[in-house]
């Protein structure tokens, strides 16, 4: 029986070009009609090696991310580009717009390009469609956020000492009334800053007052109502912890729409770093994610695994957050 | 001879299965034994109908962009995701990192991937593969920059009246030393608002002095060798334009840096808008692109393309921009 490499000596082609032009891809038209001719002559049939096909390398990549405009997403990307590019990858980026239907629908779209691997921002921590990737066989690495009782690579900030970090800081400035706009409860990175919230007040014996944790969503307009819950409340607090990039942003355009001077009427420390909060006056105290690095050691981890090397596999990276403390926490003493 | 009818018939699965199949595409385990008998009992051959899978809808969409870190790029993308997610299109975005090489590349590689259409914004205004694309019938529409002698689809900014109003804006505050650090002179959009700028200069019978025109890379680091010019000239200017969203927070970061008073010792008019910018005292007057405006359009006129629908062809979209003024320019009088 005729194989592909048969088809490809006789069409004086790589087996590479057969194994593109049967998987749909165009090729040069003399070569595809020497293609066509081989296998007509050898009576060739696709369908024995429909499966050895599928185990051929495309030199592409997947990248699942929940939303293209959010900040920390793009720096990811940069670092993952930063590592496949010179190694001729191609990057093919999807969004899952938080939806957990789109994005599993998104991780078989993927698949169905066949790309040699995934790299993904899971939606929640609660679902990650691990049966079917694994099935499938393609190497998936987790960024940002685990999933829970789902053994796959994952790199991933560590969350819960840079909400710690940034909350001692505002104790060490004074403050013992500390509100919180954390994220989805749902969501891992949610859940671990919220969770250093919690240890930084207990490890400085401090009362937790259920009012100063308000959740909201990691949406573009995230933080809104709950910035105005806290504001409003007879007892305010004195500090707020805003938890990601856009609850940070909607919160100080808040603060400025009601004339709250930030780090004299309330005092601030937002979370992810662009270059425009160190120009603001004054400028903003924010917990500093290694995104880039994120990416680069995610598409390292993937690498490998598509190179098929599963040593210490499930490997979790969990990369250190840095601290800018400015003026938009105010000292009160 | 059997057809991919035949084989869909005997496997009691769709013809769409089927030709998911072929193309290598992961279907049901079961649906792929009962195609794999059905093609065996029938002696399909796979090569009579390769043409014909190649014209079969995907439902994906191409997006390819200079690069991800860029805000137009990203605010671009969420106009796209607005008209297509509706839709269940999966949009697929690539990088070309600003190389002619990797747009090349990118491009062979989304029509590979067997998209329906591709959104790209080109690299330069001198070259875009046209011959490629348009000869394997993949409608393509162009964004942000035209392509000399490129018959294709276009949706741009209205780049030489936004440029102009933001100069007007400058000399009816009494500037007549305007610096403009304007991009590349190979990419469309740098030309067009260069072109404002001298207009403006023209129409006001204020001379052109050409060490005020400095041109940079649309790069992450643009635009600061050419502040430093600008600002060590004998006779330097009142005001500077910067002209895209890199090139301005550069700008006014080596202000900070030099200690220079953004709208009192160096007047600064930017482009592209982030919320950030009018959080800063002063805010900074920009020239506002109508970017998700743009990716809306731009998507719209693919479906058209993608649904065989041709009329109007080329169509040209030349959206119109807004300026914010604030005392980031300084009254002169």
């Amino acid at each position: 029986m005729a194989t592909i490499k048969d088809v490809a000596k006789l069409a004086s082609v790589s087996v590479g070009t057969v194994s593109r032009f049967l998987n749909g891809y165009t090729i040069k038209e003399e070569n595809q009609t020497r293609i066509e001719q081989a296998i007509q002559t050898l009576d060739f049939k696709f369908n024995p090696i429909a499966r050895g096909l599928r185990t051929n390398k495309t030199y592409s990549v997947g990248v699942l991310i929940p939303r293209i405009s959010d900040i920390f997403c793009t720096q990811v990307i940069e670092g993952i580009e930063e590592v496949l590019e010179p190694l001729n990858y191609s990057i093919l980026i999807c969004s899952s717009n938080d939806k957990l239907e789109l994005q599993r629908e998104k991780i078989n779209f993927l698949q169905n390009k066949c790309v040699d691997g995934i790299i993904a921002m899971p939606v929640t921590s609660a679902e990650f469609n691990v049966d079917k990737v694994t099935g499938n066989g393609t190497p998936v690495v987790l960024i940002d956020r685990l999933v829970k009782d789902c053994e796959l690579d994952a790199v991933v900030a560590d969350n819960v000492n840079g909400a710690y970090l940034a909350v001692e800081m505002i104790i060490n400035k004074g403050h013992q009334k500390i509100g919180i706009i954390a994220g989805p409860q749902e969501i891992y990175t949610a859940q671990e800053r919220l969770m250093g919230y919690l240890r930084a007040l207990n490890d400085y014996h401090i009362e937790v007052n259920e009012d100063y944790i308000i959740h909201t969503q990691y949406k573009k307009d995230g933080g809104i109502d709950a910035f105005h819950q806290l504001i409003s409340l007879p007892d305010r607090p004195t500090a707020i912890f805003t938890t990601n990039y856009p609850i940070t942003v909607n919160t100080m355009r808040l603060m400025l729409e009601k004339g709250l001077q930030i780090g004299q009427d309330v005092s601030l420390c937002g979370y992810d770093q662009t270059e425009l909060f160190q120009m603001l006056n004054p400028p903003i105290s924010v917990v500093v994610q290694p995104s880039k690095e994120i990416g680069i050691q995610a598409a390292e981890i993937l690498l490998k695994r598509i190179g098929g090397d599963f040593s210490r596999f499930p490997q979790i990276q969990r990369l250190k957050t840095s601290l800018i403390a400015t003026d938009s926490v105010k000292t009160l003493f």
